[in-house]
């Protein structure tokens, strides 16, 4: 297959930061990941601290999300074998000494609202997270999210939400967002990264973003819309508002879209969601509307991308059928080559 | 493993004609099957003729069948990439140009009741369909049919009914159908196709002939059966029965059995019949009865045609023991000789 | 990977005897079970003799166990193929010569209370069962017993069972025995076996014990532990209490535990366990207390197991991490050292 038709191998990097979750889905109570083929326990030490350790004790195998913590170390619910946050063994139950070599590969975390951050790789991080969202703990911001496991590689997801174009069709009856007839005229790729950047001038509003506004969905107004692939893991997106004719004053109103996708074999995926907005903040009411419709739309890309994942694994074998490409997918092809070098250096 | 050794593998060729579904199974609402590990988008024209094409847009892989129907055309549910019927897309929403390559195999199909048929492979269909089965839309013959998926091989099944000395075991329960103690004494073989012909003279009828004939349960009649292994896509069968002291003057009856397998892969297949007969036309309650009596012959032939599949694949490996084949086991024995010969020209 | 590391492959032998279940699961009634990746019909004659076939008829390779006894003889549920015990067909419904390789393998079956032994292997048993467990039809002993499929290699149940220093751990709200927070002093390694003997004195007893005993939680006793690797089939221990205070009179009180597990593949194994003590014989709400216990118990182990299962098969690939052995996987060892000469005998 050539670089224009979608693999279902593992076109993954573990030197690489990918997201392992919200921060409230880590507590004092360990719970057990997959991520990139590996399983992975996570727990928030004393001070609330992330650690994540290798699944599985150094002795025997066992999941050490089955067992307890003691203080900010866990506990081996098969043996007893007690491990520190550096995944190293500082006690066996059955004997005073410990071999060096019982230990557990640890994982550097960050934490930064709304996600806990993994880097999965051997080395020492290269870089930090490639994205920090400042929107999702702004007091002046409010933000509705999700998570959602699909059964198919994290790519198709990425491309997904880099072609917008796809809005007036799979989400015709449930983002209802006008425009997306036509690709971005202007592409961002800025520092050799993946984007677009489209604005829709005169274009009213759907009823998800009508309604909390306040503008209604009779005036037209200024939609900018873009997106960023800031890295395989993560697609940063917006929508900036600027209505023409304001009634209250109020001109201006953002939109913020975070796709985080992670890994857990080629074929399925973890996918967390969030959308920030700087309007209608204390409308809980409103954000649970906007909930309800981003939840419906969402599973409306989970049903498709799980078919076509079905079917890329029935005609894999063939090879017969390469995919034709149009101008709304330069920003897919560009993530495919970004990621193509990504994996090329690893 | 020997000729004479079951091979639960890729067992069949795309340049042939297999059984798509029954006519009514198809209509303005798109349908996604799969045939010989390819997924397919069938749906009918307005005109009522059926249309088949791969079921992956040449875009982006998206199911069509997810996709709502533009006249005769289809609209691809994800960025509406819209295919007429011979596969050839004739509009792009987001741009004027749409690349010549943009198309997606159409599939030759023929309706003929009670069936329609698909031609799975690359070249134009070298023959017409294997059987037309015109009593299946004649008025003074009427049917019962039904369709199970079955979890084995399709031969497994074609197998199945080329040797009915398996009914006073299998189905002493439900067929009750006297004879078939014995193998047929006459090989039906005319242009190498594969079949058999056995008459059982002053044999009674089972309750699911003899109700619906008039004739009962007590008095001997003369009773035809055959068979023909048409293609690996399709097996027709006949019983016809003479009645040698008439009641009503009438002294023939026919049934017509048909028997179409088509494998979605090596493991599972496609499993449609229907069963004729030229008395008893107008008789609902007794089509009614007949069909209880064949699903739940039917049911039984899958219950252990699928436990067969599951030790098949356990023993596989080992390759221990061959089959023995008797002599009821000579059509079947040609029927595998007759699918190798046609594997090995495709 | 080395031999530090747990491989779960096809680990086991078919020269060997395995257990095929309790001595009342096989009766005059059929039944399918899947030994080392093969299928096997099991039934008992009307001498009640168990009999063992490979569950699939030479012919077309059908369940027998789907189909009828005729006296000691099992007839296919297809074609009505008759075998005797010994598996030679004896009779062929539809011809009168049965061709003189039609025939399925017959296994070596032994019947010891409480279990029916198989020899799946094809030479004749090199040896008798490798454990008779006489207590099992004493009348002076009573016995509580259960089965569980666990999706797991059957060898991490053995090794399971071989170190109970992970009762304190995994076990302490269920099983709740005191001691084994060290490993055995005392490994009993006659003849060549593995095994442990562990002597606790001045210890209290688990609720499940004081109450039967009629000891209660706050006397301590003298309690030893041990048990033996027999087989990969089977391990066989013991737990010997010594009240050095009698208030009745009675000093000794013995328990003996058996867990026996056969593959049916290299990750799905059966495992049959039985728990006899010889006090409290005719206390059958003593006994259900105690079998509610060890359920729980197992369940506990089950569940682990599983889990680990899961990750040696995804981290398998990797091959990063060997497992560190300590002082109380001595056993463990030696049973792996055991098997692995086992194995490379046959």
């Amino acid at each position: 297959m050539s670089i224009d038709t979608f693999q279902p191998e593992r076109n993954y990097t573990e030197n690489s930061w990918w997201v392992a979750g919200f921060t409230e889905d880590f507590s004092r109570i360990p719970v057990r990941r997959i991520f990139l083929d590996h399983a992975i326990v996570m727990y928030r030490k004393e001070n609330g601290e992330v650690v994540a350790l290798a699944d599985r004790c150094a002795h025997r195998w066992a999941p050490l999300s089955e067992g307890k913590l003691d203080g900010d170390d866990i506990v081996c619910p098969y043996h007893g074998f007690r491990y520190d946050p550096r995944g190293i063994c500082v006690h066996i139950p059955t004997q005073s000494a410990v071999p060096g070599r019982t230990k557990v590969r640890a994982y550097t975390v960050r934490e930064s609202a709304p996600f806990v951050w993994i880097w999965m790789g051997e080395e020492t991080p290269a870089a930090d997270i490639p994205a920090t969202l400042p929107w999702a703990a702004d007091p002046n911001w409010t933000f509705v999210k999700g998570s959602l496991p699909v059964n198919c590689n994290y790519m198709l997801v990425q491309e997904n939400v880099l072609d917008l174009t796809h809005f007036p069709h799979l989400h015709a009856t449930t983002l209802e967002q006008p425009g997306w007839d036509t690709p971005p005229a202007e592409l961002a790729l800025e520092n050799g990264r993946v984007g677009y950047r489209h604005v829709f001038d005169g274009v009213k509003l759907a009823p998800w973003q009508a309604i909390p506004t306040g503008i209604g969905s009779e005036r037209p107004v200024k939609r900018t819309d873009w997106g960023e692939f800031v890295s395989p893991a993560i697609h940063v997106a917006g929508i900036d508002i600027l209505d023409p004719a304001p009634v209250n004053g109020r001109t201006e109103f953002a939109s913020r879209i975070v796709h985080a996708t992670t890994p857990e074999s080629p074929q399925r995926s973890h996918y967390w969601w969030c959308i920030s907005q700087n309007y209608a903040v204390d409308d809980e009411a409103g954000k649970a509307a906007v909930k309800k419709i981003i939840d419906a739309t969402f599973a409306q890309d989970k049903h498709l991308l799980e078919i076509i994942q079905d079917t890329i694994l029935r005609d894999h074998q063939h090879d017969r059928a390469p995919e034709v490409s149009v101008e709304a997918d330069r920003q897919g092809l560009q993530a495919r080559k970004l990621l193509k070098s990504v994996l090329g250096k690893t």
